[in-house]
């Protein structure tokens, strides 16, 4: 398996072709997997905005007001009220947002990024990034998969590592149930989530600062012979941890 | 960056030499990164077990029986009792068991495997998985870095993905802080997980049947001139979801 950033692509604008400029710079063949950092998938989107853009509920006022107490940093009441706009639902209100996004994943501040934001306040994930995946592939000759990817912390393990937001021409997930291990056992390890893996791969050659490269070509991997699944949110109903923070209030 | 499984490793037994036989089955070369799956560590170092080797102490029948109660699936005590002794503590005790095994790692029932055992009834993770990774290292002729991976699930995400449990000569994370984007902001992401990025990119080419692989070499990837970090596990006192958990209680 071979992953490599594509080379030399321009800042992206809004209204940018990113298969177009995918093909341009990169060299990209039949069953490669693209991973494309959902920043310039936002900038090509138009999704960067001003803070003026989100006049504050009272709402927003009151998370920021309890997020400033609770951590001493000043925090903009547009901002609260841009993550409110973007999620579902609140999983944290302090001392940080934890929010499921309307598309269904659960991150700090609904992914809002006030870096790389080609100079706008704040850049907003993709509205549905597997359609814009599927957009992307549908923009390329050749016959791939397209990841869409974010960055993002978790519980138990410090640091941020590379995961799915959306997807096409791929399954997320590699289902293993019913095949066994050497022995005839059957597999312990059931589904693997091989977008995010191919997210975290990606990751590792995007770099984030100033010479960052958001587009990476994974080749010479294949999903394989398995069944596979595009169920990659948990629903609350199963998440067990989404189930305690919603009983658990934050108290310093 | 290239990621290939070592090809023809043959089924590990305790007191195997890990290095020896990488070095005669893959082509290493100074530089690479081996990924080595925490499974053929295991057995290499001993910790395959029979069930009867933990006779369950009454905390264990406990734990079992609330298993079985609310699982309505069969389980044994000495399952249990292994569990405990792997642990430091455990965050939940229903409807699974997730712990927080003695080196840090926070996984569901410590870890431990009940297939791909080598015909044992256990397979234990690694007592300092670091420090293995260390003597793989010290091992192999060529300068290389070491991880020790496992795969695990997550909140708000099915699936699992593989993860990084020890490692050596190399730093658990790039840390970008008073880094900047192109636009000249200090970056948002702060903090990147590479040994478990390490860890999932190896992942997508080990397989886990059959046909497994459990040794990756990941050849022309550079940590870069950043600054690095070992600190992987949360404490308990910055992660709050290990909190939410500490206060929750599994009622159906």
């Amino acid at each position: 398996m071979y992953v490599n950033a594509v080379p030399g692509l321009p800042e992206i604008d809004a209204g940018d072709d990113l298969a177009a400029l995918i093909e341009e710079h990169g060299d990209v063949h039949d069953g490669d997997v693209l991973c494309v950092a959902s920043t310039v998938v936002s900038k090509a989107e138009g999704r960067a905005y001003a803070l003026d853009d989100f006049p504050p509920s009272p709402r927003a006022r009151e998370i920021a007001a309890r997020l400033e107490e609770v951590t001493g940093d000043e925090k903009d009441p547009r901002f609260a009220q841009a993550v409110l706009e973007e999620s579902m639902e609140l999983a944290i209100e302090a001392p940080f947002l934890l929010t499921e996004t309307r598309f269904g994943h659960v991150g700090v501040n609904a992914g809002i990024d006030r870096s790389n934001t080609g100079g706008a306040d704040l850049l907003l994930l993709p509205e549905r990034p597997s359609e814009s995946a599927e957009r992307i592939r549908e923009g390329i000759d050749a016959d791939v998969a397209v990841v869409v990817t974010d960055t993002c912390g978790r519980p138990f393990r410090h640091g941020q590592r590379g995961v799915a937001i959306g997807w096409a021409g791929i399954s997320a997930s590699r289902d293993w149930r019913g095949e066994t291990d050497r022995d005839g056992h059957e597999l312990a390890v059931t589904v693997e989530s091989v977008v995010d893996e191919l997210a975290s791969a990606a990751n590792l050659v995007t770099g984030e600062g100033d010479g960052g490269d958001p587009v990476v070509v994974v080749r010479d991997w294949a999903f394989g012979d398995h069944d596979g699944s595009d169920n990659l949110f948990r629903e609350l109903d199963g998440d067990f941890v989404r189930q305690a923070l919603r009983e658990w209030e934050f108290d310093r």
